[in-house]
């Protein structure tokens, strides 16, 4: 469902390259499939074949239930609780899902930055509209999406009156500690759980993706299908036979000869928020210990015209991984009875197939300007297929950072911009770091 | 109106490397402002002090025509012709411009991509519409803007017939030359010149940008006097006293002792296509000869909870520079009777006094993380301070590629993906470039 096609790697990687980094990858296999893993966080392996029915079902109705009863779903998330939806939903639907007539609510994500003008223009939108709130967030702590789930609470509880408010607010939070589930409780809110073996990241094939996913009419069995194939597809230590493995194990390979930056590239501008939980997956899991590959994503040909003169003639630390879809959506014929002379040779000629050589184009023109150009191939763009990839890449992205020797599942740096913020913010227990901090900004 | 900080950059550049670089920037500075400087493309330079009225005029009658007779305004192009109005009214506006309720057209736009599905979906948003199109193109021949002009012209010209379509049509391009301006006479299309001394990535301030941002209701007048200003302000070579060529000096600092990447970061969701517009700017002026810093953009704190473990922890090959605006539209403030309990210390506190410690936060933890980090700061977000933020940053990113030796206004790789892609598509005069590349297709 998710090919790697090297054929433009030949000029980059010896294959004897490949022979002495083959124990390392067989290494970190074994690591993440023993029971004896020291990560507390590696549920997400055997998620798609051993997730929670009971919770599932109660997903999809609702899901069902919103989509009949509102015209927005306002999601509250940030990080791995907001990009992993917006990601899946972008990719199966549609960049203007929000803008395009439809039978299902229009989805909105707040609370993932601290903009009073983000906030109050998904406030506007929803004046005069029925609103249902999913907040998302394991400790119910987090700063920013809990400014903007009290906006929408006060929001709601005016408009509904405090009692059918409840009914119009899911959360999706930890099973029974944190504040959010307190508030869950005292309030009545409908509440789904978030596996405490599943990082952040890592979750989007949990309830924190899937009732937003839902919402917006896609099949999340499907999506859990693809998961599932992925993960039997991929538990060979054969390089040559599982092309997850032999993906991480280009990267570190490419890493070592001093490719420091990985261009995600694709070809749809749909896709570009998977481009977002892509480098959400990769930087947060493989960048410490001050290691680590720079991801970044890219939409050609849109790109090509920003962008492409850097990777073609620039900076040569630049390795790419191109994502092509052979059929997206829908397709357009070039006019035959155009008067536009530029397109004379394109007339009859599909958009899909010209997209096809653009990407063809792309990848010879590059790896001919030194970038190692590597290929991820997949024929469609249903929930199927973007299981597949979601699990592909978390396994690729885990794999990958256990062979640069990095732990995959932690993000120890996070931590030192929040604390920052709260002894500048001023909450109690911060007094003294305040003190360093403020002498720190007056140094001029 | 933009100031540049320099606070936390002490532990990273001694003083003395400002004095060793200065007559590097003064020569830079000299060959922009000569009169036989080597380069064509140094309109933008004089631009705001130097523009024709009379179009400027045209652009803000014709912006209030398709205010009045068109819901919709689509406009295409891509590249330079592209990401500077969107950067401008995402900016100005709000990156949900086209979902908010407001008294101006929707503005989308196509041809910057060779996705169908992409194309379609604006089809779809313009049924039963009043549209008008505005087409951006120096010569008319790029194949992607080329297509969607041929399929949005077929869809007017059904929707409106031939004679109607025409008064709906603007060509933004050269003023003389090319298959674009060829149709625009035959059909008798109202047209919009590209000055021929300002390239793609410089062009925003000429009819490219200024005819869709004008539609959105922004005011141009504004948008070039904060350009005027920082043309004035940004003559003098003295490096304390001009900001932007202290900027393009310390970019150079840091890329000679190993920085190979710049994150460009805000603080609102809505400039993020800013982020774009200078990601095109400087990665397309400064990436050849294997040179150049790798330019991204990210939106703090969304990003702070995705890529913020990277810069923290990651790889030591990054310098940020933070673009903080004091105010931005609407602020809100945190509610004094709320139940929840993580807000305590909060309640009273607006959200964009909150925003800004989340900036001061992230500084002095980056910093302390080893990333010299830059700021730039401004007071407002309005159009007369976008202007000059404009001016400021193409000044910059001009005086920063001189001083690294390279020809800041060309854009020579470019063309390789585009000549592989006529061969791949059979255009006459690439027989023999085809062959040699389906054979490299072919090696697998």
């Amino acid at each position: 469902m998710l090919k790697l096609d090297c054929r433009h790697l030949k000029n980059f990687i010896a294959s004897h390259e490949y022979s002495t980094i083959k124990s390392q990858i067989e290494r970190a296999h074994k690591f993440l499939h023993s029971e004896e893993s020291f990560c507390d966080n590696i549920g997400w392996v055997e998620l798609p074949r051993n997730y929670d029915v009971l919770e599932f079902n109660k997903i999809i109705e609702v899901a069902k239930k919103i989509q009949k009863d509102s015209d927005i779903l306002v999601v509250v998330g940030i990080g791995g609780s907001y990009i992993g939806a917006r990601a899946a939903i972008e990719f199966l639907k549609s960049d203007l899902y929000n803008n395009l007539p439809k039978n299902t609510p229009d989805i909105y994500f707040v609370g993932n930055s601290a903009s009073a003008s983000s906030l109050s223009d998904v406030l506007e939108l929803c004046k005069d509209k029925r609103i249902s709130l999913n907040v998302i967030s394991k400790s119910g702590t987090t700063t920013e999406p809990a400014i903007a789930f009290s906006v929408f609470k006060e929001f709601m509880e005016k408009r509904y009156g405090k009692k059918d408010a409840c009914s119009r607010i899911y959360c999706t939070t930890d099973i029974e500690d944190g504040d959010l589930k307190s508030i869950a409780n005292e309030n009545g809110y409908e509440t789904f759980a978030i596996p405490r073996n599943v990082g952040g990241r890592f979750s989007v094939l949990t309830a924190v993706g899937l009732l937003p996913i839902a919402v917006s009419g896609a099949n999340i069995s499907e999506l859990m299908r693809g998961a599932s194939i992925a993960h039997d597809n991929l538990l060979d230590e054969d390089l040559e036979k599982n092309h997850c493995y032999k993906y991480a194990a280009i990267r570190n390979i490419l890493y070592r000869k001093s490719k420091q930056i990985e261009v995600m590239a694709f070809f749809e501008p749909r896709f570009s928020f998977l481009g977002k939980w892509i480098e959400q997956l990769f930087g947060e899991s493989e960048g410490k210990d001050h290691k680590g590959i720079f991801p970044t994503s890219m939409i050609f040909s849109t790109d090509l015209h920003s962008m492409g003169q850097f990777i073609q003639d620039g900076s040569k630390n630049i390795f790419e991984t191109m994502l092509f879809i052979d059929h997206v959506g829908k397709d357009i014929t070039v006019n035959d009875n155009d008067q536009i002379k530029s397109l004379d040779f394109l007339k009859g000629k599909t958009m899909s197939w010209i997209n096809k050589k653009v990407f063809e184009s792309t990848a010879i023109a590059h790896s001919d300007g030194f970038v190692p150009t590597l290929i991820l191939h997949a024929k469609d763009a249903f929930e199927t297929t973007l299981g597949y990839i979601f699990y592909f890449l978390e396994k690729a992205c885990a794999i990958s950072s256990l062979v640069m020797g990095v732990n995959p599942f932690d993000q120890p740096g996070v931590e030192s911009y929040k604390k920052n913020m709260f002894a500048l913010l001023g909450k109690a227990g911060y007094e003294s770091r305040k003190e360093i901090l403020i002498k720190k900004l007056n140094k001029c």
